[in-house]
């Protein structure tokens, strides 16, 4: 599913530079590689999953999905390039730039709250009484495949470096990345191990795979990680990362910060708080990894003004 | 001299990807395809020149450059890379970044007035003294065919966008990557047009295109695009580009600050102000551009976090 998803996305998809910096292997210990998805299409490697259900699914008339914000604007941009309609579920905390630019895709907006209401009940609904089909952010095979094509690229990227064997850290919600990336690498680059990661507080996935079992979150909001806050790992993501990711890591919300200013001093580029978990592992956990090469996926860049001119304060 | 320089860099060099945004489109009118040269080694284009300078120039024990910081990291890097010494001239008010990452590049580092003392003067007179080679910033037929391999990247990519007609507006000091570009396209896109672009009061290569004869700015400091300051267009640099080149744009410092926070919402990659003069003539003066497409050059993306988060304050 992954190689057919790879075939409907390669006449759209960008296919992301896998960056590195001197700078940063000294600050890791080791080599470290940055697979930089926040250079996708609409910020985000979800446009990847978006464009892979739309095109892989019968007989669409028009979409609906639930998200913070990057699967909104990766199904968004992906509808309009198929010509049907978007319908979009977004908490009311999501960062304005990531409401409007869903708008501006051509979505029609519902906002609800994060704390109080059930989005998975919320985006049912509205999908059975509008005849829309529900693209759900991660528990969908079709975007789970999407999703994978990233580690299929990253297989070939880091041949181009020489390195076969690496840990590949990830940043995860509910897993559609994760799963993806570690279905990919078991067919392409045995030897790479993906090991999501997550915020402080929110380490569902990090502690459902240390239990054997999918535990939850006690809360969904209140981080500045917005991308990557899920209730727990997802039914279908989970037994794939179960059986093919290493064990989780989790960071600090001071850290993420401190990896964006990296990122912005030597790679150029606009990671989110989300998106930068992966690499804040790399850089501040090294003792927490193994071996000479680390891979991490900078998932999106969709970060409002304030937050990333608070985290260039954080800098060295 | 630009295909010998592209295969001694093709182990070595990062390809950048050509970005594109529906909502730049949206407000340029036309389609903007934005090569990414930021995301260069060092952060800017000037390392394919100082590469090629290295790699093409026989027996070099060791080189000095004169640089306000771009060309001094792409030397310095290709020096380390040649396990050869680098002295690095660079003004005094050069970003603050600029200068330690060139120091921790290896190269050593001597600091000169901008406003008082001549830099070409002081740049010979050292690689008398010390038998080191000195690679010019501009002037210099091996650096200019290095900069021009980024035109050759152009003409491919635009091709895999069915661009073949546009203009390429290209950030311009000396003019080493105006007229290296200029050169490649000739070759391999003749119906492009390269435009080179200036921040206003600077703006020495329009003027000298204007009247066909090399003319110099009244000043050298006291810009935020302190990359492409420079007294005037080379002796080997001016034939070129008015051989290929079109006529020059002009653009304000906030229409600089305004663009780099477009490219930060957008294209999620930083760009420091002199390397945003292009985009910010796409966006802001469309009405001296011509073409259903065009093409700009974003050529680097060391700025200091002050000036950045002075450039997000701008964001509209």
């Amino acid at each position: 599913m992954i190689r057919a998803a790879e075939q409907r996305l390669q006449p759209v998809v960008r296919k992301t530079p896998m960056l590195n910096s001197p700078f940063l292997d000294e600050i890791a210990g080791r080599q470290v590689l940055v697979k930089a998805e926040c250079l996708q299409h609409t910020g985000s490697f979800k446009f990847r999953g978006g464009y892979s259900a739309l095109s892989g699914l019968p007989d669409i008339k028009g979409v609906i999905a639930y998200s913070s914000g990057n699967h909104a604007q990766g199904v968004a941009l992906a509808a309009q390039m198929h010509g049907v309609e978007a319908v979009i579920i977004m908490p009311g905390d999501a960062p304005v730039s990531k409401i409007e630019n869903t708008k501006a895709l051509g979505a029609k907006v519902v906002l609800y709250n994060r704390a109080t209401e059930d989005r998975d009940a919320l985006g049912a609904e509205l999908a059975d009484q509008s005849n829309l089909t529900l693209v759900k952010p991660f528990d969908e095979p079709l975007v789970i495949a999407g999703q994978g094509t990233t580690g299929l690229e990253i297989a070939t990227q880091a041949a181009e470096f020489s390195v076969a064997e690496a840990q590949v850290l990830v940043p995860c919600g509910g897993g559609g990345l994760a799963s993806g990336i570690s279905l990919a690498l078991a067919a392409e680059a045995p030897a790479m191990l993906v090991r999501p990661v997550e915020p402080a507080e929110f380490d569902d996935a990090a502690r459902s795979l240390a239990l054997g079992e999918r535990v939850s979150n006690t809360r969904l909001s209140g981080s500045i990680c917005d991308a990557i806050i899920t209730q727990s790992p997802g039914e279908i993501t989970f037994p794939i990362m179960q059986k093919h990711c290493g064990s989780g890591l989790v960071v600090s919300e001071d850290e993420c910060l401190k990896t964006m200013a990296l990122a912005f001093s030597y790679l150029k580029i606009i990671i989110e708080p989300g998106g930068a978990v992966a690499l804040a592992a790399a850089l501040f956990h090294s003792d927490e990894i193994e071996g000479d090469t680390v891979i991490c996926v900078a998932t999106g860049g969709n970060v409002d003004a304030d937050m990333f001119a608070r985290a260039l304060a954080k800098h060295p």
